[in-house]
């Protein structure tokens, strides 16, 4: 291959780099109006009144619009349409958005929303999971789910999971928990609009052109060929930009109404409120395992708190248990999840999406299991990798998967083996699994996931696909799989994407799904178009490789006509006991093994990490700089998550919603990471790739936490492993109690009898 | 059909009337500078040194370039690559670019012009056809050509011309003169380029996006997928930027050497100097008539005055010979035309491309024959007129023709034939055929004249075509053939148009050719994308009509993937002696006849028009309104050439270069005008359509002078038709002279000898 696999420049670095790229808040198209959002300064509350006269008469301001304006509610999955542009009837959470305002400037717009006046009757906010599953004292957040402030249950049984437990040589229980962070990217949310003949035009820093397209179809009921949503350059998303949000849905009404441009860009304060980040997630896990380590049974139980909206939770509710058998063989397996509704902003995907946190309890819970029978964990894990080729206990098929030669790379690097042991210094080893995009769309649909058009004439080739570059570099891989077939470089092909006009369909730039899907479609249209390309020369009597792609261009051309071709994805449906009977999930699944060496002083509790080992089953690299720069990515948001960031709360306001407080890595906290990518070549996979984006995040926080034990011999059994938590583990160890910081207790969930679904015949021992 | 044939409104009015369409000039990206060019003040001369570093010092000016910069030749026909975008050797008309300037203002860049010190060796200027022919004092204007300063010779023979003459009982010699003008654009040109990673963008005013493309390629050395040609939003053309012009270059080149984005927007002074408009030509005609009117054979000479460069002057020379078969039955034909260069703006096509002087020309010709034999000039000329389906005498296939079914509508509308006698009154009659878009690219190759695609997804459909809209309503005409085949409305149809980066390739607007050629380019693509739909409907049971739209897609996106479809259009080759053996000039002919009404006022010379009455055979209107604009806009644009529009030159200088002085219609000088849409639906048009946009021109200068003969007994063989010359040809005929105001002669010309053609056999009847 030419330029598959080699580590070549991003193809949009050189406008990103030189400030040339064009983000959503760069555009200042003339007449553009400001737009300001007043946002709710309580939880919980009753609207009962909303005075916007005041307002109004500000000198600069042109429209004022609440949520009678924007009635119709909207939400990203079709079973949870809970959101609206602008609530008022009653606010769920601080940040609740009620009034907008358009005028001249922002400081005007500003202004008038400090004139509004809006009477609130106050209720009382729900602010834990143990206070969500309790009676409410007033009314419900929201008056679906149930019961109380439930928000989903799920109960699923896979296989004889009484007869695994039973056949057991030992179980054993823990309880984990996870708690809730926020995506921080550097750019914050910015939207603007404009409304010409008819028609409206939405430039935005999102994930999701499709999706926003949708919900803007149906909130500002306009049919979809009315509206063209554009993804502006993109200045870092990782799942929060993944939602349809109110500031997209108000600009276009707002430049509706005034028929002049209209921008909005969330403050930073916003950003925090807008979130859809990390849930917090508390787990209860017990594993049956035989004497040398095997499992024969696993119940998994989460809790997720949801915060005010419904946002992608119920798939966030079942992400918490799809993927344990998809990392270990897990012959028997239950799990129950459950999302609570808090009056907090929504939490929704971040990069993981629902897997983090019970791939941290699971890791270490897994390191106990081992300890409690004197076995090497590794090993102990090891013996129990999930094999390629499987049909897994939950019908989930693993194509490729590296697993086994991530763990050799991992703790050959670091000598994890032999490494000294020593007070205060340790070293931990944890894996994990990830999608390669989701088996599904959020919509029910038999539609392609992806769709990719070529164009080549005698000017050159165009490639053409909804695909939004977040920075992960899903433009590159377009080029780059285009070039190949065609026999170019990437900067050869220019790409229009993300555009609802001009591309087709792409589902968007979540779960990972980019460039397994998109790269998938590009790669059939790209085949077809060579086909062409090689019939006309073969035509003139040439082969191929003899010409130049002008002189193909022009011989093609001129044989064929208008030379376009197209290609799309979907993921195969298999036999199965899910809706639509497809391949689960994924298509195909991704695998990390990570080591983490660290320095824990067991008096102050402060930790440092010295380096991290981390070894990604990529499928195939189509760029491995960009595979290295996903991975090292993933591995800066894990320790961050391992160590400082949490979204939290008190007394019903967000604790930090600023980037002086809320604590996330610098440059300085950032060791060195060594990045190993391994390719298993996925059978499904463009040129055998799958995803490299958000895996790799996954395996830190537990390898933190079991290096944090392997350096101090205290267990912190939830994230962010604080020093104040390291120091009173330690605490405990030396007064004798159980050396341990964690949560105490899982609380009593009603959930609902599970369905109880038989694991597939045969096809979990890598024959499938 | 639902919406072909309707007087829908343009697709494009919107943003036209309320300003929010963006031209080139509107334009103003960050850190834009602008450019000035310094141009020669001398007609002709040789520059002998140039001086720019005063220049160069100004505070702001960031780059001074010269034609040692851009030393490459460029120019639209393969065969007179004639043009520097500036001269660095020799200046060739007053106007001619020397020295291009980019700084931070506008008058800062104008302020360095007149800091840059040339020196010039003047030269003889060569102002006349008759100083072009003679030979130079001096050297040659260009090196090419010959003998002196001609440019260019034509001279062919079809069938048997001396048999002809042979046989006929009269034979007339006739002498005319066509003014030179020009083509007056609301918008003056404009262009703003950029250059990033490697890549440049330029926005112009074009009607010709791909060529300027292809001669930016060539010009900048860079290869054409690393430039993108964008038609900015179009304030008017009519030929005048058809070219690739001096200042698309200079912005381009100015943006690579700064970084910066560059604007250069002619004033209107330029405007006047980059000219390519209607070349002056002197004509001669000898032609042979039984006693009945029948033409047995004619002879035509034409003399072109060129101006400095070649622009389309090879194909603007054979158009001036080119059509006469085509609208009248020429059984031998002998054609002699010849192009000189002199030292003015180059001329190039202006609406109607070198045939509104045959036009006047032969019109007034066969006047004086009919009243030579006493004949009805209307009879007489009907008697001759083609007919559908025939190949002329010189190979021309003409399909479709409505001339018959044009006149009767103009006469009986007029009253032609019944009209008041009266001194002071007339009224004229003229016919005239145009072409449907030329034959051949301008530069040979057998690729597609135009392509659409068609994509098709759950958010409505995107057609894609590289035609420019410049007012003729080309992307009306797309939007209405796509929506036509899928049963929409020509606003449910998203464009993109006239970008080489994103749409497939359409040769320009520019001989009529757009809704011919990207017309059925759109008609096979929506076609293909129409029966993708009615399977997929047809698969879930249904039909296409009974399902809406967005139903059809989603069905077919499901069924087919990715929905995309092309078409693309190339003239059909048919036996020939032409090169390429294609159908020669055009695929199809439009046909107009004309009667103006007005009144001659003997004293003053003083001419009103009171109606034109224009009946134009269109093939179809595929939009009647945008049709009837189209004709409306020739009329006023002939009645301009015909009675006061003049590009003269005195002492080498333009004498009116600006629109106070070029005398142009207003509102107030126009009269009613009665439009009359005639469908003869072509057998190879789109829904049958033809041309509409220029051929309607050509009928109004002759019908003009014929009126003035019918008022005052006076012929003007000139335009245009002034009070002055009318008075003269008065007093000319009160002295007992011939009653006639016009060239005296034709030069003596050295024609090559003719090559002779035989003609067709057979298919001159009507039965091709």
């Amino acid at each position: 291959m030419k330029v598959v696999g080699k580590p070549l420049p991003k193809v949009d670095a050189a406008p990103k780099v030189t400030g040339r790229a064009v983000y959503a808040d760069d555009m200042l198209p003339a007449r553009t109006l400001h737009c300001k959002i007043l946002r709710s300064p309580h939880p919980h509350a009753r609207i009962v009144s909303i005075d916007t006269s005041a307002a109004r008469r500000i000198p600069g301001v042109l429209a004022v619009i609440t949520g009678s304006d924007l009635p119709v509610k909207f939400g990203i999955l079709p079973v949870t349409q809970d959101e609206r542009a602008l609530e008022h009837e009653k606010a769920r959470y601080v940040g609740d958005p009620i009034v907008a305002i358009a005028a001249t400037d922002e400081e005007i717009a500003a202004a008038a929303c400090d004139a509004v006046a809006v009477e609130y009757e106050v209720l009382e906010p729900v602010m834990s999971i143990d206070a969500a599953l309790a009676t409410p004292k007033d009314e419900r957040i929201q008056d679906y789910g149930g019961p109380n402030n439930v928000h989903k249950f799920v109960a699923l049984e896979f296989g004889d999971v009484e007869g695994g437990f039973a056949r057991a040589d030992h179980v054993r229980e823990d309880v984990f928990f996870y708690q809730g962070n926020t995506h921080l990217p550097m750019e914050q949310h910015s939207a603007i609009a404009t409304y010409v003949d008819g028609r409206v035009t939405l430039w935005s820093s999102t994930q999701v052109v499709h999706y926003v397209h949708r919900a803007l179809s149906r909130v500002l009921e306009l049919p979809m060929h009315r509206i063209r949503v554009i993804g502006a350059a993109h200045g870092g998303g990782f799942g929060g930009k993944t939602d349809p949000f109110a500031h997209e849905i108000i600009v276009a009404k707002l430049a509706m109404i005034t028929g002049r441009p209209v921008k909005c860009t969330l403050t930073r304060e916003e950003v925090f409120y807008a979130h859809r980040g990390r849930h917090p997630v508390l787990m209860w896990v017990r594993t049956g395992v035989t004497h040398d380590g095997r499992i024969t049974a696993m119940h998994f139980r989460t809790a997720l708190d949801g915060g005010a909206y419904g946002s992608y939770g119920v798939a966030s509710t079942f992400y918490t248990g799809a993927l344990q058998p998809v990392t270990y063989d897990i012959p028997a397996y239950r799990f129950e999840g459950c999302r609570v509704f808090t009056n907090k902003p929504p939490c929704g995907p971040k990069r993981g999406h629902g897997t983090p946190q019970p791939r941290f309890g699971l890791e270490l819970h897994l390191e106990k299991i081992a300890r409690d029978l004197g076995l090497d964990p590794v090993d102990m894990k090891r013996r129990n990798y999930v094999k390629p080729n499987t049909r897994t206990v939950n019908w989930l098929r693993v194509t490729s998967c590296g697993l086994e030669e991530c763990t050799q790379r991992v703790l050959e690097a670091s000598g994890f083996k032999t490494r000294e042991r020593r007070p205060g210094r340790g070293m931990g080893f944890a894996i994990s699994s990830y999608l390669s995009g989701a088996g599904t769309a959020i919509y029910w649909n038999d539609m392609p996931h992806s769709e990719v058009q070529i164009k080549v004439d005698r000017g050159g080739v165009t490639a053409y696909c909804g695909a939004m570059d977040i920075g992960q570099g899903s433009d590159s891989v377009l080029a780059t799989v285009v070039a190949e077939e065609l026999g170019l470089q990437p900067s050869d092909v220019r790409l229009v994407t993300a555009d609802t006009d001009t591309t087709p369909i792409d589902l968007g730039s979540y779960s990972s799904r980019v460039t397994f899907m998109a790269g998938n479609a590009a790669l059939e249209a790209a085949r077809k178009m060579r086909e062409l390309l090689v019939q006309a020369v073969a035509g003139a009597g040439k082969r191929y490789e003899e010409v130049s792609f002008e002189e193909a261009s022009v011989l093609a051309e001129a044989r064929f006509g208008t030379l376009t071709t197209a290609g799309s994805y979907t993921p195969p449906k298999i036999a199965g006991p899910y809706k639509g009977s497809g391949v689960g999930p994924s298509p195909a699944y991704s695998y990390s093994a990570c080591v983490v060496d660290l320095d824990a002083d067991a008096r102050t509790g402060l930790i440092k990490v010295n380096k991290v080992w981390i070894a990604h089953d990529v499928g195939r690299a189509i760029n491995p700089l960009l595979v290295e720069g996903q991975v090292e990515g993933s591995v800066y948001m894990g320790l961050g998550e391992a160590l400082m960031e949490e979204q939290v709360f008190r007394k019903g306001l967000h604790k930090w919603p600023s980037m002086l407080e809320y604590k996330s890595p610098t440059f300085l906290d950032m060791p060195e990471v060594e990045t190993f990518i391994v390719e298993t070549d996925d059978p499904e996979g463009p040129y055998g790739a799958k995803e490299a984006g958000q895996g790799p995040l996954l395996p830190v926080p537990p390898a933190v936490s079991a290096a944090v034990y392997d350096a101090l011999g205290v267990w912190i059994d939830e994230v962010p492993v604080t020093p104040e938590k390291v120091v009173e583990a330690l605490r405990r160890k030396d007064k004798g109690e159980t050396p341990r910081y964690g949560p105490q207790r899982f609380p009593a969930i009603p959930y609902p009898e599970t369905i109880k679904v038989d694991g597939p015949v045969g096809h979990q021992d890598g024959t499938c």
